[in-house]
């Protein structure tokens, strides 16, 4: 068994966290455990043939390893592709939060695999937004049913972090359509055979445009042109990559023979505004990325150490305990568990919010989800770090071998925290441009939504909540006043200090709201025992929620200090730095 | 530039934080800059060929990569292997201070090729102290030049860390000798073409032997017998691992043909007390290898952000900064530069207990040693793991990608959290062994040690220090009262709470020292600047330490808290890892 989805917790996470309400709850576990089938029978078994085989290059071409084709095409014609896309375009019509949980389930399954429909799924929103009618009527049900897939080409070699500094260029060419010319690197999936066509997705320079990011503008780059004849495009070769070894990262060159056609999307210039529709979508979902492989290697991890044998355990018969018995293992097996649910809890939570933005809530929802995706993206990706890591760790040396599986999942985790933003980036736009989001007043609406987690604690006062009230006060109490330090710091002459607290700041936004997420599961979970359920999985979510406010909420009283104080290094640094 | 070793930096330590005084600082310098010129210009130029040949396995015999039999030689023939090793025995009865900084260079030059001199150094010290004066005449002159490594055979299948386990036996031959039959794994260095002999340290049992660690015996077995004939052992094949993959991690087979011959080392059945000789010493290099490898990341990591340019930070003229211009990227930087600094002082302070523990101050020092040996084992190697993965997060999207090199030494550092010992282990083992020494006695001097830096620093009063002296007094109050906890816990009625709190503890004990230790560097350089001094790399040292304190030793706090109400999870945990 390499991955199961964990159905019921993310059903209990959907309704009681993130208050699912729009699905009717059969339909919904019907949905997660169809999905969830397909995830662990069909998409998990690739995952090591991936790893090993990876995707050969060759003349152009891109080889995808033995057997992904037939699992890419099973995937595409049970329409999980296209699952929150409107039925008018071929989608199912189902709310992101829907989407999400499956999102988490094809990724815990096998990183690489997700990616292709993950990057499809940014190109359906940027098409569906801006593209024009005629453009819209060619493409998008192709995208959506994921026959052809889609790719996002930002990326060049002198700008990668800073898209001002692109240079691929797009000429208009007099009939409507444009020829762009220019290479692109860290292309996802950019070339590959699953599929007969591919839709790239450029960001180019028109002639005239000004400098920086205010001319840039996006193209629809088809791999195979309307007539059935090969655009003007190549992958010119693919990185040799630490981890995602079967998704092909591919360098592109575009023009070689005089201009690839393309497609505007969007208006001239404007390119930057549909790239982050885009990036919005998936920033939150390589966040529930991270979700997916902290999933698998929780799982892993657990079965492991249930077997292993190794010591005696204080107080047990055998003179050898599994080692899941020494209070050790259990901490880091606890710290692995706690730390995925809090994740999922704030994708899931950031995918609510914007579902509720379609709905009678519209803007207010909408903020807080632009809120909450920083957040979701780089505190769920840093946890799949470090949850894979400890996944190494209580492997022991079998851990350092790669057959265990264990290596290769921190192998494939440790991109999330750099593309699609670094987590760096995803700080600073929590910081420079969410915070300050009406004047404070969203981050303020969050905060308070936590209070409210922490309040309910207290009024429910379930022994079996241990210490969780007060470190969840506590935890909400330096946030809140690293709030107020982040924005009277952004206002200030020193906005540097702003930035240089962004990320301790958004690990403790992460961490306390996962603490009041949990804090609601526990809540929901102690309602249930209460009313005479006798679920085991409610007093484990309750025994979950406590180890994290006591033992891993723990550490936001450090992280205020060090966003209030610990700005001061950027008088220093270059001293510091230089000797 | 893959490496440079840090002369001054480490000197600067081994002066003015682990008290070196037994050597002339001319010598001093004049061996560190020697070493740091093989380092950077014989070993680290083939750490990226080790990497991508790794030790190719046919027929028996192991092939090490291009380059490296010569680079041994040259290390062997200078003179390198056996720097702390008595003159008696050929060696240059250096310090260890003087060896643990060489081994730092080695390592932070090339894991995988420092691991053989590291576990031939092990070898030397069990043979040294518990060897009769026959095997030690025929074998330390060999170990001691390095011209024969030891390798240190102690993991079966079912025998990883729980060495009671272990079923290899040794049957007496009648003629001092002993035959010697079972399965070694991850036996490093086990196999290889480096030398025309290996000196193989095995545990076995002999057949009348008490079960469990009581009946452990210690052999040496040679590939080679002083006949000039093969010996009945062989390399049965080679692991497939994350990282460090020129260094052979063998399968050893001992006995095929009726018994691999042998000479015991010590008494029967007393093994454990030999190996653990061989352990502590290589505890202690194995954070000396995360120091170095921690180095190497910082370098690298410096190196590409000074070059890097991507957007434009805040004040500054041209329209595109170089990246270490960033705060954000500043604050890696830092954290990467200032854990390295704690991890190094701490080893360093290690080694000079172990130097002092053979002069007058004896058992004291020793026990000092025994204490600090796991807090610079773990603390040092999970550090690296960070300041690793740091690093490639610094490249960014270069980082992901295995020509840059930041993947590698991310991937080399994994495994050292893990050999010698899992960081658990280390962390049992400082709760449950070493706090205890002398009624807790030798941890409460070392937390006295610390209080006078912090007393150190109020009294300069330097205002450079900014709130180094508050955070460090805070921390020391943390680690005061945790450990007061940790020793109640040991002896109340559930000692499985000193151990659930044991992994956070070490943290919390590792931090404050590296703090303490910083503090003291500051102090020196603060003392030099006011005597007149005007090398810059002194007021660096103090805006490092600065750093440090304030936002990084700010976790201190809660660490505390997750060892004093943290340990609660043991009564929940196998509810929570149940479901």
């Amino acid at each position: 068994m390499s991955y199961r989805a964990p159905v019921p917790e993310m059903l209990f996470t959907l309704w009681h966290v993130a208050g699912l309400d729009s699905v009717d709850p059969d339909d919904a576990e019907a949905i997660l455990s169809e999905a969830g089938r397909i995830a662990a029978g069909v998409i998990a078994p690739l995952n090591r043939v991936g790893d090993r085989h990876g995707t050969p290059f060759a003349e152009g071409r891109v080889t995808t390893p033995p057997g992904w084709r037939e699992a890419y095409r099973t995937f595409t014609e049970g329409g999980w592709n296209g699952l929150s896309a409107e039925a008018d375009h071929g989608g199912q019509g189902l709310p992101k939060l829907i989407e999400a949980a499956c999102t988490e389930m094809w990724n815990g399954a096998n990183l690489a695999f997700g990616l292709c429909p993950l990057l499809t799924q940014g190109g359906i929103e940027a098409l569906a937004a801006h593209g024009s009618d005629d453009l819209k009527a060619r493409y998008l049900e192709k995208l959506v049913s994921g026959e052809w897939p889609a790719t996002m080409n930002l990326t060049e070699p002198q700008a990668g972090s800073d898209l001002a500094l692109l240079r691929t260029r797009a000429e208009p060419a007099g009939d409507g359509t444009y020829r762009i010319t220019g290479s692109k690197i860290y292309i996802t999936y950019g070339e590959h055979d699953l599929a007969d066509n591919i839709v790239h997705l450029v960001l180019a320079r028109l002639p005239d445009a000004p400098a920086g990011t205010r001319g840039i503008s996006l193209f629809l780059v088809p791999k195979v042109l309307p007539d059935g004849t090969r655009n003007d495009l190549r992958c010119s070769g693919i990185e040799h990559k630490l981890g995602i070894h079967a998704s092909p990262t591919c360098s592109m060159a575009f023009g070689d023979d005089g201009g690839a056609t393309g497609w505007l999307i969007g208006q001239e210039n404007k390119g930057l505004a549909c790239m982050f529709t885009m990036m919005n979508a998936a920033r939150l979902n390589v966040g529930l990325q991270g979700v997916g492989v902290a999933e698998a290697a929780t799982q892993r991890a657990l079965a492991y150490a249930q077997e292993r044998r190794q010591g005696k355990a204080i107080g047990a018969a055998e003179a050898t305990s599994p080692i899941v018995a020494h209070p050790d293992v259990q901490r880091m097996l606890l710290t692995m568990k706690a730390y995925t649910a809090a994740a999922r809890a704030i994708c899931y939570l950031t995918a609510a919010a914007l579902d509720a933005s379609k709905g009678p809530e519209g803007q207010p929802a909408l903020d807080r989800a632009s809120l909450l995706t920083p957040v979701a993206k780089a505190f769920a990706t840093d946890l799949a770090n470090e949850v894979t890591s400890l996944g190494v760790q209580v492997h022991g040396g079998m851990g350092f071998v790669e057959e265990t599986g264990a290596a290769q999942l921190m192998r494939d985790a440790r991109i999330l925290g750099i593309y699609e933003g670094t987590n760096g980036i995803q700080a600073i736009d929590l910081t420079a441009r969410k915070l300050p989001l009406n004047g404070g007043a969203t981050a303020r609406s969050q905060i308070a939504w936590m209070r409210r987690a922490a309040e309910g604690l207290l009024k429910a006062g379930d022994p079996a909540f241990g210490h969780m009230a007060a470190r969840l006060r506590d935890g909400i109490g330096s946030l809140d006043r690293a709030t107020s330090h982040q924005l009277a710091a952004l206002s200030s002459n020193r906005p540097e200090a702003a930035l240089a607290g962004a990320t301790p700041y958004l690990r403790l936004f992460g961490l306390t709201l996962g603490g009041a997420c949990l804090a609601r599961s526990a809540l929901a979970a102690s309602a249930a025992l209460k009313a005479g359920e006798t679920d085991p999985a409610q007093a484990a979510r309750i025994a979950l929620a406590r180890f994290y406010a006591e033992n891993l909420l723990t550490a936001a009283g450090g992280l205020e200090q060090t966003v209030v104080a610990g700005g001061a290094f950027t008088d220093d640094a270059t001293l510091a730095l230089a000797v």
